[in-house]
This record gives C-alpha cells, sequence and structure tokens, in this order.
C-alpha cells in the first residue's frame, strides 16, 4: 500500500465529518490505475452525498473519500489496463460498465449501473491503517478528494493529446463532469441549434458549461438565470444574450413574465435546470413553449416529485428529459480540436 | 345556405343528446371550402368532446356538429383558397394558425392555438333554419359527421394524387387524424429505428398504426398490448412481433413483468400510450429503459396528474413526451408514395 493523503468523510459535512487525514491507498487490481491527482473539482453531488446521513439510503455510508472531477498522472496500472502508462496525463470521469444494453447502445451516462458504480459502497480502495481497506474509495470510479487514488479504466480519458502541461492538467480537472455536463446537456440531450432559444437556470460551473455549450451551437437567444450578480456577470462574458437575477426582478413579474418577454413572448424552445431547486424545474415545465424540451440537470431533493398535468402536456407537445453528464461518453467528447 | 344532414349534438351522448337531423350549412367565406364527405371515421376524442357536460370546459358546448376524420370532394370554394378547386377529392386533419412561432418553426400538431382552432366554438357553420348560424361547426377544422361541411382550408390535403377512386378516398379517411397520429408518433416523435423496441398500448386505430409505423421504421421489437383478443390478432397481422392480453397475464406476474421479460429483460426503448389510462402511463414511465422515451398519445382524464420522481428520472435519463397527430404536418405526411 502507497501513504496518502485524503479529505475522509467520516460523517456529513454538517457535523464537522470531513477530515483532511493520512491513509493508505491499495495496489491497483485488474482494469484498474493508481493515479497522482493534481487537482480536482469540487461538485454539488460531493457535498449533497457527503450531507447524507449514514445509512439513509444505499449511497449514504462512512467513512469515504469523495470527489470526481479529478486529473492527474498515471502512477501505476494493474492487469489488462490499456488507456494509459504510468506518467500519462489523466482527466478522470464517471463509471459505467460498458456491458448492459444502455451502455451498448453508446448511453453510458445512463448505464443500469450507475447509481452502484458511481456512488455505492463497491471499491474500500483506501485503509486507515496499512492492509486495511476500511474506507470507501473510486466514489465516480475516482475519488479524486486524495493526492493517490485507485481509478477504474472506464473514468479514465488519456490526456496525452488534450494538455500540453501540469497547469492546463489542472485546469482542465472538471472537464468530466462539470463541463462536460452543461455543454453536453446542450449538445447531446438537447440538441441545440441556431433556432433555439435556451433558457439556463443556476449559472454555477455547469450551467456556465451550458451557455459556452448554447454559444457554440449558435442559439439565437442564451439566457442566464441566478441570483448571484457576479455569476451573471460571468454569464455574459461567457456569451448570454441576456441575464435575468432571480431575486431582482421588476415589480409585479413573476420570472416566467420576464423570461417569456426575452423570448419573444412564446417561452424558449430549451429550458436547462441545473438547480434541482422545485420551484425552477416546475416554472421552466410551464414557460417553454409548445414542443419545447425542458431537461432536468441538477440533482433535485430525493423526495420531489414533479407533477404533470398529462392532458395538457400531450397536447403542447413538450418533452421532460433526464440528463447525467451531458450525456456524454467522455472519451468521444473530451477530443482534442485539431 | 345548403340544406345538409348532421350528427348533431345537443348535449352529452350518454344523455342521448346525439341526433342525426336536417340542417342548413352557410356557404364558404374567406379560406374556407364546402365540402360533400364521402366518409368520416370516429375517433376517441368525438366521444370524449360529445361527453363534456356543456360549460364543463370552454371546448365543451352544444349544439355542434363533431367529426374529424372526414374525406370527400370539393363542392365550392370560397376567396383565397388554393389549396383545392371543385371536384377535387381531399383527406381532411387538423386546424391550425401557421402563423405562430411553434407553427413558424413546423409543429403545426402543437400550434399555440391548436385547442382553440380545432375544439372551440369560433365557427358556427351549421343553422338549425336557414339564415340561422347556431351550430358550432368546423370541429378540428372540418365537422365531419356531416354531408356537407365548411372546412378550413388548412385541414386540407389534396388528394388527386393519393387515391384512384371514392372506394379509395372512402377507405383514407381516418388518415389524417387515427393514422397520422399512430404513425407518425413512431416516425417524428420516437424517430424509431432498427435498434427499437417498442411497446404500444391500446390496439385501436392509433395504436395499429403505430404498430405499422413501427413496422416500416423496422423496429426490431413491437409489442402491442390490448384486452381484446380480436385486436390483438390484428395487432399480429399488421406486424407486431409480440401481443399481451393485459387481461390475461400469466399467475403471479404484472404487466411489466411480461414487458420486460420480452425486451430481454431491459424493458422497451420505447412506449407510447394510445389508450389515456392512467396506470399504463405510470407503467410505460416505469417499465421504459434508461435513455427511452415515454410518449402519451392517448387523451387521459382531464384531472390525471402524473407523478415523476425527478431525481431518479434525472438518473434514468428517459424523456416524456407529448405528441398529438402524430407531430405530422399533414400536407407534408399524406404523400404519394412514388
Amino acid at each position: 500500500m502507497s501513504q496518502a493523503r485524503a479529505i475522509v468523510c467520516h460523517d456529513t459535512h454538517g457535523d464537522g465529518g470531513w477530515k483532511m487525514e493520512d491513509v493508505y491507498v491499495r495496489k491497483p487490481k485488474e482494469g484498474e490505475l493508481l493515479v497522482e491527482m493534481v487537482a480536482s473539482g469540487i461538485c454539488h453531488t460531493d457535498a449533497l452525498v457527503g450531507s447524507l446521513a449514514g445509512g439513509a439510503s444505499p449511497i449514504a455510508f462512512y467513512p469515504r473519500v469523495l470527489g470526481h472531477e479529478g486529473s492527474g498522472y498515471v502512477k501505476e496500472v494493474g492487469p489488462n489496463v490499456t488507456v494509459a502508462k504510468p506518467g500519462d496525463p489523466v482527466l478522470l470521469s464517471f463509471a459505467f460498465c460498458d456491458d448492459c444494453a444502455v451502455c451498448k447502445a453508446g448511453h453510458k451516462s445512463h448505464c443500469n449501473d450507475f447509481m452502484p458504480l458511481n456512488f455505492g459502497d463497491v471499491n474500500r480502495s483506501f485503509g486507515s491503517e496499512s492492509g486495511k481497506e476500511d474506507i470507501g474509495g473510486c466514489f465516480f470510479g475516482q475519488s479524486s478528494f486524495a493526492n493517490l487514488s485507485i481509478v477504474q479504466q472506464c473514468s479514465v480519458v488519456n490526456a496525452k493529446d488534450l494538455v500540453k502541461d501540469k497547469r492546463e492538467l489542472q485546469l482542465f480537472a472538471p472537464l468530466g463532469c462539470g463541463v462536460q455536463t452543461g455543454s453536453g446537456t446542450v449538445v447531446n440531450a438537447a440538441q441545440a441549434g441556431p433556432e433555439d432559444s435556451i433558457v439556463i437556470t443556476g449559472m454555477g460551473g455547469v450551467g456556465l458549461s451550458a451557455v459556452m455549450g448554447a454559444v457554440v451551437q449558435g442559439c439565437k437567444t442564451i439566457i442566464g438565470i441566478d441570483l448571484v450578480e457576479s455569476r451573471l456577470d460571468l454569464a455574459k462574458e461567457m456569451g448570454a444574450t441576456h441575464v435575468i437575477n432571480g431575486g431582482k426582478l421588476p415589480d409585479g413579474k413573476e420570472l416566467a413574465d420576464v423570461v417569456k418577454e426575452m423570448t419573444d413572448g412564446q417561452g424558449p424552445t430549451i429550458s436547462i435546470d441545473t438547480t434541482g431547486v422545485p420551484a425552477l424545474t416546475k416554472g421552466a415545465c410551464a414557460w417553454t413553449r409548445n414542443r419545447g424540451k425542458v431537461i432536468q440537470v441538477g440533482t433535485s431533493p430525493f423526495d420531489f416529485k414533479l407533477e404533470i398535468e398529462v392532458f395538457s402536456w400531450m397536447a403542447s407537445g413538450k418533452q421532460f428529459i433526464g440528463a447525467i453528464e451531458g450525456q456524454a461518453y467522455p472519451k468521444v467528447s473530451l477530443q482534442p480540436i485539431r
């Protein structure tokens, strides 16, 4: 085993259960790599999972190491690893079985085993003492909140041709989750184009990446919504044609009114919610125009049930679409531009 | 005004309010045609609308003439009618404004004014006496339950190159609603292909047309579900690879179990409900595989609200899609095969 430093969650973040500490990491087994992390993004999903009471659901257990926007250099590989060799820079993304019908159809991010493989207690790759394997690892196949971590081969994109140095490798760490989720949703799930007007709720990493995706796709109207002014400024810088501060609406107007005004009174053709706030999902279902797409990307409260009036939904021709990881296949989506 | 015979709904069908009687029909105005009907299909939607208590909703009023799967010959045209001339055989479909953003984007069947134009009290083209215009017409732009009826130009497909005689014109009357709705849903809304396994609930005219659409698209598995054995026989004749009689399930099995068994344990990639039965819509949302499409075609009870658990829907990557009239544009979809 190798010595490592990791943020170990012994309990929820709220209860002070997250601790930076010395741990051990075991050797890579078949199809695994030992990766020395150089950076990791932090995602809402890390915070969410690390705030669940232990045992509250099959994905809520402690101790474990979270983190799933990692990048680093391969230190060692187990048997039958072909994706990279020691020394290669790698970008890390989600895990999938590559064997179920959904994976075989190319839809890796909705793998039948997505939940256990990415969130489950399936791989205790860390130990509190040498020889022990008592701390959960391989969160999203990687557990990047550690300077050394066991990573599943399916989670690895070889970045040899993508980055020129360590600094770039660090900057690109969130490509495999936040950036891919936002931009991939626009490209793959929404299949947006120049005729589309798109509303994106939440201007965090995912929402801003969706703005960038919409710019790349040439969407004619790109509306970013948030409560934080600095994020809205950034959204404009990224290419949003309009922004709305949901906390500073004009007197007597609802958010939906402002959205409609910005979309010729018709509502957008595409709405993407990156926040998981129920009111925004409901709002998007209402303000999106007929034949439009409402895409849920942000993690809603686990007990949130959306009520759809089926007759009027049928008449509207709208679509309510779930999307994880931008419905992207990282090895394909994270390609160098040649 | 011309004399005509029509089924006039004076009240709900249940209360004996539908009566075949002599009426008058006014002359065609701008953009209208007077059509001599040779046949009309009967759709669930006729029965549904004609069973609503008057005043219960904006689409519930009497007296009116229903019928929206008509075919006939043009007798007379109003000003600015270019679609057909007197003597032409015509197939009739739904009405749309052709002016809203949704129509302009090509999505005529989800026109912003679809409800008033097709269901509303907007055109009293019939009269109980000569000179009176006191009976609602232009249901779906046509009110085909009459031997002579005023038809909106947008509802007309010229069938000159589609049919060779009156008998064919009669047979094809339901093309513009039932047949188009079933087959169009498979082609346009589901965009089904050879890799798809498709479950269709309800083997009425719409469901059987969906089966035929799935055959044309080459879907590898086509499952028809109904309670009536003779319909299931017809479904097999049309090309269903499997049928299920929901009333005769094997001991201890639920419908979903049988559907899964027929789709490699994975569930179908596409489910289309043509019945409007809430349990079947809910069932389809559950049994459809990850990244699959659930398409609502049948009219559900107006008070039916589907509850979607948003987190698991997001993770599943599924789509819940509303579709009217197969998302077809009749002038395009009802083309002769050359």
